[in-house]
């Protein structure tokens, strides 16, 4: 770590100097800061960048750093407006295109096509700390996008130019343990999206026992800052609720004599990094040195939230048409209203069984209005070839579950010999693999609401378009 | 480094499974390798790829590893016929573009056009040592597409990958010196380009010394590997010859009392990665680390060899028409064709006004066809913004540098406060920024021969594509 | 510090195994524990133990780990009954001496007397953290010698061997920040003695802002276990209350702007290290260090608790004889016996003045039954070169201060041209090195208390026998 | 390795300063080194010490570097005399024992016949690289005590000192491969005390093939710097010549495919660490580690030379007595006396039956004058734990080899459930464990040479105070 700030403190000098030497007395920038910003980005991008990149883009990024909100959109707009591409030389590609349609002609009408401003990002990248501060630029972006449409193709030119530079080759996993150093581990509490880390003492229960586990893929440009993590938890049996995982009494476990390894929290960390999908690589990754470092284990499951799940069990309460729930369902759910249910064993008793069957439809049948499975979560894991293992009613009591999902979490199976064909039916044919119990509680007689089926249906990486921080687990 | 090891093992571990599960029973591939190879490409671009992405491009840069080089070349050229853009979206997307020549239409233009091979590409890298192989594939390519233009176009796919990976955001610096692994030295002595290195005991004269310095770029997917490294010598005094800087039986200096960095050698290392620039960013990161370390530092120079300069001379002696040489200039440099010149005292003092004359010419007057400074080193550092400073006649009485510059070395000087405004004069105005001594040494009535001034002058990144080993120092 | 535990858990292999060879069948030790212990200390020293030593002593120490208290004392008592020099071979030695007391017998002697226990906890040590494990069994020692003075051989054993094994040069200064990895910062909260550390959120504040500092003394052995640490905070001056260090509302200083390093807080850490002083290096160690990392700074100083104080005040209040308080004085510290009157403005105005004389008097003048100054941490600073700088009045309004110190806080100045002379001051000649308003205070005529002026004054090293956990900063 | 070097620096600044403070204006001690040299001892031991004791500390031994040999010498003769113990404590600490010969007058007595030396020799390690001076400091001691034997007792001191410090308890293993920092692979060349390392190609062909290894010894304050190292080969059989092990035309094998590790050679590196004992500790540590990495490796054996073997042949040739040798085995041998013989097949047909068969003897038979196996080598494996598996005519063609042990070499296999009795049966009862075909070659008739069996047998680290560069493999 400190070697990597040594360095950025190195680069901040050069950088320092050559800003010095760029821009003293060049002080009226300040009558139009955004002109001034414009022009630097000219300069970056002539053949003076070529000498000069590493000060002027520090500059640059600097500046736009200390603009108020406003300005800083503003700005982004401007690299829609004025650093598309040389229309002109477009034109002259689009005619040679139409003369002689070979590789050449292609690749000139690729390039002539490409926005300057993917250039610009590339070589804002130049500054100190530059790939760090266009993922926070993102995360502006991403925000200032609801109203302003005009910026989500400059969104799509970051999301191009992320996809190659995090890129998994480039990515690194790292264990995350007690002997981690702090300034990871408070983000690991910040960014824990799934089941709050309340405290460091809690933390220390997720990482310090010899049957826990915790890792995360890092950036070398990113390097004290985590960009996924997973928590596992070593045990001898599928766990159906996540206190018994989290409970800091429980008899603590000899790792070598683990047989099932349980993901029961997966978080994004770097909302700039939005739908760039780490998650699928991660788990097989984890799986894969868990199964090396303890070779006893032999299930790999996970315990996940199903945050769709209530309101779409809502929506099905109040229809009449007959579809996922009988009459009879509807009254035996009527339970749900009673305020703290969940900690009445009758109504407990009574709504068991048919929220498991209502969960199964819920994942089988149920599908939205694009015809995709429902739940998020569900199209992750189903997505990267897992399969849907268990439902398991008050998973999770916390206030949160109970109103996403009425306390309902499912376990999701990785087999690593299964996974392809399991990916292949998900992406495939649009089926659900799903153990033989929870296929048996969807009756094949009664008649499945009609599912648009459609042609193009978005794979895998959709979830975390929605909802990056939380496909966990 | 083991960590870097270990985690390559692990990456094959998981690779090597899925290999297994995607391809077992399908040894008819055998029957047509080529044909096999472009269906695993298929794949790894389809959905399918995403789930099985690591297996699949390990498989794929596997076999091509292992193909013969006529199979090798043949994959190459399927890749520009077969994974170019999809004609049918493209022509669309034009027309699109006819009707609203708006950022989207323009966006996916770019998209349309971008050839399928480049995803292609980026998908290759998931493979364990994915972007060390992309790499050796293009040095293949380079020398294969000498006899098959056709690649050309390939090889601008990986030049425009590669400035983005190795964008210089993501290299890190590293002193090599003589704790150094053994591994990473070795390749120091394999790829010093400019003044050999012979033994290891040699290598250590040029690390282990207290007045010597061993800068290297590295990538953090080619972690023992470095892509360009910088040998300095800290002296007192701009030295002349090479002999002086390497010579063993010298007085070692206090490097806390130099006052002078020699840069004497500096080596590409990574043929594959012709084209993309380092050496700029390199040597001013290096004036920026000694200066930190060492205050008394004032001169930062190169000694440097001069490659182009013996042809030139060739031409110029033999041409009639009055130009750089004189015919009194002529008559003198006749004792260039006496063997052993250089040792014979009379002929050096001769010979030595006239070569220094001769050479300023060719530094201030001289151009080649398009207009450019002749000598490729000369372009490359003034292009960083560098400065002719010293003629040094038998700097290097190698045998190589007798015969490629009759023995000339010369020293550019880097002046930090001065690089921005050298740099222009260079690219902007063809200007060669050279001190007074050396102007003085031009005559300004004599007629220069007439010089193409074309328009468009490459810049300084271009010797590099030319000898991208030995633009050195 | 993954390395050293992986080298743990060879070194576990090795011995478990080991242990299975030696030990197999003799399950009948458990009938009397302590006399096969015994026996097995006897083998560890016989020539055997060099075969089977990193096994044999392992079997012991676990075995020792595991008896209870007093079973673990009465083998401790063994070892200083059973494990004492072969008298023998003394008496031989002591007579060979009386011959001829030259070198070799004077060596024998040395020899002959050294206690065989010596030699036995040397070949602990080669058990997989047999240091740690030693250090622990010194601890325990510590308390038991309490009730059980024929102990006090065994700790002066221990106490030589750690004399050498934890020589300063051995240890190892690390920095300890916010990059410091968990399982070695909790420690640093538990560990700290002087200013109670109540949360991570407090230790973050010590540790990550830009103006504060902490470093520590490692030793290879104990490699995630500090032995002594030190807190500084950068400032402008020379702060008189603690709470101005700690607030978290301050402004932060830029580190490279500050004049001032305040040692506001030094913890020992291993109770089983008691008498083994480190202190002295470590502030010596850290303003070298600090000097090299900041050029401003120039003042170097602690804020320290006075923990003598109250206790010596109060016998002073209660005396008649004229001696450090006059009648008036009395009168005036009336004051003290009001509660709260800390919080009294009135209160601590008329107190303020009294209370400073008196520290004057209580540093200059005061002296224990053995002539040294009273206040152990006064003779730790002093007697490592510091002088006594300022006296501060209420410098610390906590209930544990107020009760020691009635609130009192010193600061002791390292002014490392001073240091040798300082020291000598008050080694050599037992003087106080005060500043001038504070020698000042003290009158010249009042006749001090007759001072027990005896021949062997204990020197800087005492304190930390007595508070080894406290006499910090 | 930077972080060391950097303390070093921080070390050496602190000295600097206070080396300054202290003698500034004592120029005259150049007058009398020695004389100056010995006060400062004296100041070192004296409460002034503890202040100023890293300044001293590192004056004395820096001095002590600058003085010519014969004033070296002449400053640790005046060690002996003038730094004793201090005989008048010495002599009341004998009445004392003689009154009472309890514990605490035993330690007094210990304590009282300390020499002071030894307490010096410990403040000498405060000095930055102390530890290391005192290594060079008694490497110089072991050849001025030829001469001098009055420096024996100096020698004792640092023995004893050397012995605790470098308590294996402290020493950290670590692999060498050709990823280790050149600087510790150049004196893995200059150290190899068996196989001769002939240049850093040779190195590598030991280090850098998949069944090579190669583990040393380090101590932390020694960090650059091995203390022993071993050389393994993996093998598919016991090889019997060291040309079959070092050709570097042989199939590399798959490690995880070798059955046998064959320690070819291992060699102590500091001198003046000789007569502390590594090998034993390493061997075995190595053993574990192979095993846990390896888990094939089944058998574990060396391939050693037999240093003895050649002047103890001669020896019973030139006798007339019956004893290792027959009048027909001298007439055979007498081909040995043929020079080249080693290259005639027909005298190395004829001599391979007499050789194996005396080599027999002289392993298990023979003995020299204090009673012990003659061969250093075998001593030490044999003490170890280990047996001798097998005889290897022409092991080793190397001139050295012929002349010191006619080519022989021999295996001995460690086997790690017969370890300790092994062990015991060489120690505790002078045997010599053998392979059966061994022992069988000794015939049970003929009368053993007498054999002085005396009763105090000196153990297997007597060998490493004879050869300690060499007792390899």
């Amino acid at each position: 770590m400190n070697s990597t700030s040594l360095f950025g403190d190195m680069l901040q000098a050069i950088t320092d100097r050559g800003r010095k030497l760029l821009f003293s007395g060049q002080r009226d920038d300040d009558a139009d800061p955004l002109r001034a910003l414009e022009q630097l980005c000219e300069t970056l991008l002539s053949s003076r960048g070529e000498a000069s990149g590493m000060a002027l883009s520090t500059t640059i990024l600097d500046r736009w750093m200390r603009l108020d909100r406003d300005r800083q959109q503003a700005f982004l707009k401007r690299l829609v407006t004025a650093f598309d591409a040389d229309h002109a030389r477009l034109e002259k590609a689009i005619e040679a295109y139409g003369v002689d349609p070979g590789p050449k002609a292609q690749m000139e009408l690729h390039l002539a096509a490409e926005p300057r401003r993917q250039e610009l990002l590339r070589r804002f990248n130049l500054a100190p700390h530059g790939t760090e501060t266009l993922v926070r630029m993102r995360e502006a972006l991403l925000t200032m996008k609801r109203d302003a449409p005009e910026l989500e193709i400059l969104d799509a030119d970051f999301a191009h130019l992320f996809a190659s530079w995090f890129n998994r080759g480039f990515l690194m996993l790292r264990q995350i343990n007690w002997s981690t150093p702090a300034d990871i581990l408070e983000k690991i509490i910040r960014y824990e999206a799934v089941h709050h880390i309340g405290s460091w003492e809690e933390l220390r229960l997720r990482l310090a026992p010899a049957d826990r586990r915790c890792f995360a893929f890092f950036h070398p440009q990113l390097a004290d800052d985590p960009l996924i993590f997973v928590e596992v938890a070593l045990t001898r049996d599928i766990p159906g609720a996540i206190s018994d995982v989290l409970r800091d009494d429980r008899t603590q476990l000899d790792a070598a004599e683990a047989t099932t390894a349980v993901f029961y929290s997966i978080s994004n960390c770097q909302e700039g990094l939005r739908g760039i999908s780490f998650g699928n690589f991660l788990i097989k990754q984890v799986v894969e040195d868990l199964r090396r470092e303890l070779p006893r284990l032999s299930t790999f499951v996970t315990l996940s939230p199903v945050p769709g799940f209530a309101a779409w069990l809502k929506t099905e309460r109040e229809q009449e048409a007959p579809g996922a729930l009988t009459a009879f369902d509807k009254t035996r759910l009527a339970a749900l209203d009673q305020p703290d249910w969940a900690s009445d064993p009758e109504a407990v008793a009574q709504l068991r069984p048919v929220l498991t069957e209502a969960a199964a439809w819920y994942f089988l049948k149920g599908r939205d209005a694009r015809g995709r499975v429902i739940d998020p979560v569900a199209r992750f894991h189903l997505g990267n070839g897992a399969r849907l293992e268990r439902i398991n009613v008050l998973g999770d009591t916390s206030q949160r579950a109970l109103r996403q999902s009425h306390g309902l979490m499912v376990n999701y199976l990785y087999k690593l010999d299964d996974i392809e064909a399991n990916h292949e039916a998900f992406i495939g044919r649009n089926e659900v693999v799903a153990a033989q119990p929870i296929r048996r509680l969807v009756p094949a007689d009664r008649g499945a609401k009609a599912v648009p089926m459609i042609a193009e249906i978005s794979g895998p990486s959709a979830p975390s378009s929605k909802g990056s921080k939380e496909f966990s687990a």
